[in-house]
């Protein structure tokens, strides 16, 4: 509890943490001695003050940086993402990797994220050791709190528990959580939904994924595995999605369904690599080839029933479109919030805010971290000593 | 406090009321006194037990059933469904009226359910100055905080206050609220979802509605409408639907939709009254007529459709399907279940609970009794001599 009010001031001295917890000056200082001997907490010189005037300089606690070190990682489909953060959430290094798409076994991905973490530590001299845990973004149906991925576009296997996975082949603690709740976490922690309750993120980009904040917490549903929003069907009998079954959003609103309209007639030559077939496609809507405009404006009238939907459900305070740039704006992103704001249910009271966040991979990788961090800050509470496993 | 305390327990001494309060004994004796005073609260002398013996006689304290007595209503597209409860929740008498169908100006609409309420109170002798508070519940999109109808099949006009409209009308307090909120109120009072913290509950008749609890409580949204589910999409520019948009749920699974579908086949002869069409295409589907089967199995398909997304989204623990007996029949209810069921994101969990409650408009009317009730029983508390307006 102490460790966490003196995260949370930044800088505090012992007497003001007294005040604020109403544990008396005596624990304090005990339990302060503790936490500085085990290296969770630093003394450093408070600012010429009063207090210095009056001759008995103070000082004040704040957490050490230097105490853990966290990685938080996004699984995207063609790269993984990594931010590494100190105990203190002070960023330390970033790094993108590239990475082939498709869905791999568990133990393949486990260790492509071996080996881009590792290169992440060694930018600043570290080795994987140093880590005291690592927080893991991915698409598809995660169970948070018993680390399983049920199905993921990123794994071949489905219903295995990857989090157990990923800490034997890193030899680090994981937590892992479904991408789009890490952002939504993110939103909450450092972003747009800072100063909200109540609101829904939506992402965009290979997938679609949804995090929905309701009383400042993610919800997760009864079985865990929170919100489903990519897999909602939009049409009886529709397209075919790569989940195996029809008519979901994604397959209508995703980079690959996008691609695949756009290979069957004919505007994407087959030698565009893979990975470059999408920026093609929204090119070419953009200088208005109408077969390409057809069919991005199709994906963007999907997307705003989709956004309807979930208007209608839950009837949010705010919709927070978060993702890279070009995602958003290839769905020509004011059309598709005025389609959704004519599809909603219409009462005398203006519709919810939607706000487009761009925001890249890294910051995604940056909720993973804080997301690992929190873990780690209740663990070394709990045990000071704790260390990589 | 103690009011509701007396209520929880039915019958209850007043040195236990004491104990489960925490208020002394004195001052339970005072306010009691006052309760006693006002009519509010009885006393009944305590069933022979151990106390007789010890020579002191006592007496338990109940609420008085004859302080105050409430109407709940429910309004369907051809009736109205009335039930009167006495201050203790004990069912006085119940009516139901029919109706004309369709629309109506809110004065009219008010006028017959003034007319309505008056046959109810009627029927045990007393008058409308008789009631202390009616509970109206009514399809749409209702404010049940502020009384706001912003739209509703029953109404012809919209965004306007109907509860003061009814107040005024009858002279009685009136509560209003989404018909599908009441029936999950009902359901988590004293059906169903008594055992449950988080269920939804699915109407569907004569429009879809739905109520969802969340935490014990009505999820009602950031505008206070709380959550939609007739009037969310399930095709990109679908079929009209009675309010104005096209492609809702209703517009495929309600009996107006089914009728017009069966009309412009000629399965309906044009002699049949309106609100007989449903029931004759029903039997013909029954009786399996290949066309009138057609047009029902795609109802149920595209309600599963809708089920399936209300999962995915909420992941509840139990979705309770309620209504008349009829009307889930014609939609095959296991057919239905087993293509929601395939139409979830597949993990290895068990799917949620569906349950399909058969109960008829009267309960309906319950829960819009009950809810009333808990209003009276507040404003009582707060001024013991509150009369009907």
């Amino acid at each position: 509890m102490l460790l966490r009010e003196i995260e949370r001031h930044g800088r505090i001295p012992r007497i003001d943490l007294s005040e604020v917890t109403g544990i008396s000056r005596a624990t304090v200082t005990t339990i302060t001695a503790d936490l500085l001997r085990d290296g969770l907490i630093q003394e450093i010189p408070r600012e010429a003050d009063a207090d210095m005037r009056r001759g008995r300089p103070r000082v004040d606690l704040k957490i050490d940086g230097s105490a853990h070190m966290v990685a938080g990682i996004k699984v995207s489909d063609t790269s993984i993402s990594l931010m590494l953060l100190d105990f203190e959430g002070t960023q330390l290094a970033e790094l993108e990797v590239p990475m082939d798409k498709g869905a791999k076994p568990s133990a393949v991905l486990a260790e492509r994220i071996k080996e881009a973490t590792t290169s992440l530590v060694v930018l600043i001299g570290k080795s994987l050791a140093d880590l005291s845990g690592i927080g893991v973004g991915l698409a598809g149906v995660v169970d948070a709190q018993n680390g399983t991925v049920y199905w993921s576009p990123s794994l071949q296997d489905s219903n295995i528990n990857f989090r157990d996975i990923l800490s034997e082949t890193l030899g680090v603690p994981a937590y892992l959580d479904n991408d789009a709740n890490l952002v939504a976490m993110a939103e909450k922690t450092f972003g747009l939904g800072r100063e909200h309750s109540d609101f829904i993120v939506v992402t965009i980009e290979s997938g679609v994924g949804m995090g929905i904040v309701l009383n400042n917490q993610i919800y997760r549903g009864t079985r865990g595995c929170g919100a489903e929003f990519g897999h909602t069907k939009v049409q009886l009998e529709g397209a075919m999605c790569r989940c195996g079954q029809r008519g979901c959003l994604e397959a209508y609103v995703a980079d690959y369904a996008l691609v695949r309209e756009a290979a069957s007639v004919g505007l994407i030559d087959a030698d565009v690599p893979a990975e470059h077939r999408i920026e093609v496609l929204l090119a070419a809507a953009k200088n208005g080839t109408p077969m390409a405009k057809k069919i991005v404006q199709r994906a963007g009238r999907m997307f705003a029933l989709g956004l309807a939907n979930l208007v209608n459900i839950f009837d949010p305070e705010l919709i927070i479109l978060s993702g890279e740039q070009m995602q958003f704006d290839h769905l020509f992103a004011q059309e598709v919030i005025e389609a959704m704001r004519t599809s909603i249910v219409q009462i005398d009271k203006a519709p919810p805010d939607v706000v487009i966040h761009k925001w890249g991979n890294l910051m995604w990788a940056r909720g993973a971290a804080a997301y690992a961090l929190d873990f780690v800050h209740e663990m070394a509470a709990k045990d000071p000593n704790h260390d990589a496993v």
